[in-house]
């Protein structure tokens, strides 16, 4: 097994980071323009990317402090994976604890996946500081997989 | 042990990506501005970001294939680790394969330094796609860590 994990730091206090993870007002803003259905915990909503997508059934939505879902369909490599985002109140700004876990091996799929949600992170952090994030459809793709 | 992997995508032929990887000219436009040594098989290329470094022993420079560092001086938990950039041509690009191989343990620096690779990474993408690099003194850290 294999994992994922970047920490951000975002400008912010947690209430605002949290409501662009736990909201689909949110996720639209950073990850993707096209999100079907409203978080909540054991909804499932749908993240597409053009024709491919996630559908990420929602595990948990601590206010302030954690969104956790579980891939149910996707790519094959990442269904039965979870996602976490941790939040904690830093220094001036809202630490973000990323993990992806339990990729079967670390790939080139997993290499472009890290490089992606790191893209992605940072979109988190450019829209919740200033509203300018970079969602799907981004402007540059990191390499032609997308 | 621990690695921290990427993929991305240069949409310009590998010879132009190994120059950004393989000389101070190249390197100070998508990584730092502050680098000392012109890299060469053995010699020691020193890479400052404010009152942070790194000393990168260059252990390997196949043209247009492969480049390979150790860190000799840095951080604690750098030093003895190995960083490659392997490339190849691809679908109308240059795939670059990263890897920072040999962290102890996969903690919160590990995480922070994974994100800020990818954001040097896509550094690299628009420095040799458009002449247009993010290299240290960035304008936005990822956090208060820098």
């Amino acid at each position: 097994m294999a994992d994922i994990i970047h920490r951000i730091g975002v400008q912010a206090p947690p209430a605002r980071v949290f409501r662009a993870l736990a909201t689909r007002s949110g996720l639209i803003n950073w990850l993707t323009w096209h999100v079907t259905g409203e978080p909540a915990p054991g909804t499932i909503v749908r993240l597409r990317f053009g024709d491919d997508g996630r559908d990420m059934k929602v595990l948990e939505l601590s206010q302030d402090r954690r969104v956790r879902w579980q891939c149910v369909a996707g790519p094959r490599e990442w269904v039965g994976t979870e996602i976490s985002f941790e939040l904690a109140p830093g220094n001036g700004e809202t630490i973000v604890r990323f993990a992806h876990t339990g990729w079967a091996e670390p790939g080139d799929f997993m290499a472009h996946c890290n490089c992606k949600w790191a893209y992605f992170l940072l979109s988190l952090k450019t829209w919740v500081e200033d509203g300018r994030g970079t969602p799907y459809p981004e402007d540059r793709k990191i390499s032609s997989w997308g």
